[in-house]
């Protein structure tokens, strides 16, 4: 192999990396160069123009995941299709320029028809190559965050997968509205009392008001207010998990992603019978970058 | 019966009616005079100032309804507990000063605690007054909004509500991130198939996605992503109501607000199978103030 440019592209960053011939990585950088804030055609400009010199990169072949085969990146990469596993996702490799390809995104059937993810793909299939025994068998994947993906994965196969938006509703709720609140989300306790005012994940509109009237009771000091609202939020989401993936209570699940999030969704599935194991994020989507780069096993 | 000044002030308006020693108004106007706007000490001093001079109120006595009862208006005047008459509303009236007297709030057993509500009761007691015949027999009755409320009413007592946050979901996720949209929610269609979307309520933060996935994968116009957003939260709402208030699908619903909203409610709640009545809030408000007047049939 040689060397190569790896870029886990993003809607609000770019993580890039350069990885040597023998697969250790030289150098590595972070830019805030996320799609969201691009115009069309910037994204194929700064890149050949700020991120290759920036890693002395050259002309090096690169592979970029995420948001930028997306209609606000550089160019759009039509979805792989559900069931999938690495070498039908290497195939799919989408050719931006002499020097760089785009990682598709996976299409697979949702509530009530597609759903759709571009980047978490590359992490989950990072981490099954992490550990080639990962590949048979079993697993539930999620990836918290703005958009929390779950994904139930057979020998080395991604099934199917399914989006809840429980970061969004955490971000909007918590800066606007009558639940607005500058606190951090850091009082445990509070946490997982609002994982268990959750219930069975239902009637979300009603039980989120009782983030407000327990302040009003008394019941919870307002500057865990924020706590409670994560834990009411993820609690639901979790709760839902056994209709959305006919998985069952008591199964591991694999989270991979920012180990903070990953923490705080640790606990709430510890709290309501599963188990949880937390791998890093940025380490599954290089690793994905240099299986896709070595050819996806094809 | 001497005349009267009735207001209902409210989070974002004041709406004051005069009421003639005949029951008739004789003039009404609404301020912009919403508590959430108002600095503490604010509400009593623009009420003397401003709004008695502009409706030639001079020294009537009044009864207010309404947040201006809560910590953001006035004063804070303590809740009645439910379950709750007009009689037992009209002995916690609160006296502000010499002429002017504030409606309490209702509190009552909610989901993992209490529930509350400040206005929408003076509405409710005002739509059984203006029948007599809904003092006996049990009734459902929503105040759709920001807060949506349903009460369960029986022989003429408030025994329980809830409170549902939908309106406040759907101002937050229309305004802000990846479903945020300007286009007005008038797609009746895109409605109903939002209602449907939402299954039995639960798994909102997943099927919340579909608002996007749909329009990316092109079944869903992009300008009817939030009529489809609306149905999706207000289908959410009515399919949980069984769990929150044991009440049984195809009972009659009494709607009191807004027209406009009240007709999406009526719509989903018909498309659901339920029976939906609308009645206008104001006239409703009006009805409870001027009841209360009268001594609450104390």
């Amino acid at each position: 192999m040689d060397a190569f440019l790896a870029c886990d592209w993003g809607t609000t960053n770019l993580r890039a990396w350069v990885v040597g011939a023998d697969g250790k990585v030289t150098a590595k950088r972070e830019f805030p160069l996320g799609v969201a804030k691009l115009a069309p055609g910037e994204a194929e400009r700064r890149f050949k123009d700020e991120v290759r010199p920036a890693l002395n990169a050259g002309d090096l072949p690169a592979i970029l995941c995420g948001m930028i085969g997306s209609a606000l990146g550089w160019t759009v990469v039509p979805y792989v299709d559900c069931p999938a596993d690495l070498a039908t996702l290497a195939k799919g490799l989408f050719r931006a320029d002499d020097q760089s390809r785009i990682v598709p995104g996976l299409r697979g059937p949702g509530l009530g028809g597609f759903d759709v993810m571009r980047g978490e793909e590359t992490q989950l299939f990072g981490w099954l190559a992490l550990d080639p025994a990962r590949n048979a068998g079993r697993h539930i994947v999620c990836h918290p965050g703005t958009h929390a993906k779950w994904a139930l994965v057979e020998d080395g196969r991604v099934v199917r997968f399914v989006t809840a938006m429980t970061g969004e509703l955490f971000d909007v709720l918590s800066r606007h509205g009558v639940l607005k609140s500058d606190a951090p989300p850091d009082d445990a306790a509070a946490f997982l009392t609002g994982v268990d005012a959750a219930g069975e994940g239902g009637e979300l509109s009603a039980r989120l008001f009782t983030a407000r009237t327990r302040v009003v009771a008394g019941d919870l000091p307002a500057r865990s207010a924020t706590s409670y609202l994560s834990g009411l939020l993820i609690g639901s989401e979790i709760a839902s998990l056994p209709r959305l993936l006919d998985v069952q209570r008591g199964e591991t699940i694999a989270l991979l992603g920012d180990e903070t999030l990953c923490g705080w969704y640790a606990q709430a599935l510890s709290h309501k019978g599963w188990r949880a194991e937390t791998y890093d994020g940025d380490a599954a989507a290089l690793a994905g970058l240099y299986a896709l780069e070595q050819g996806g096993g094809a």
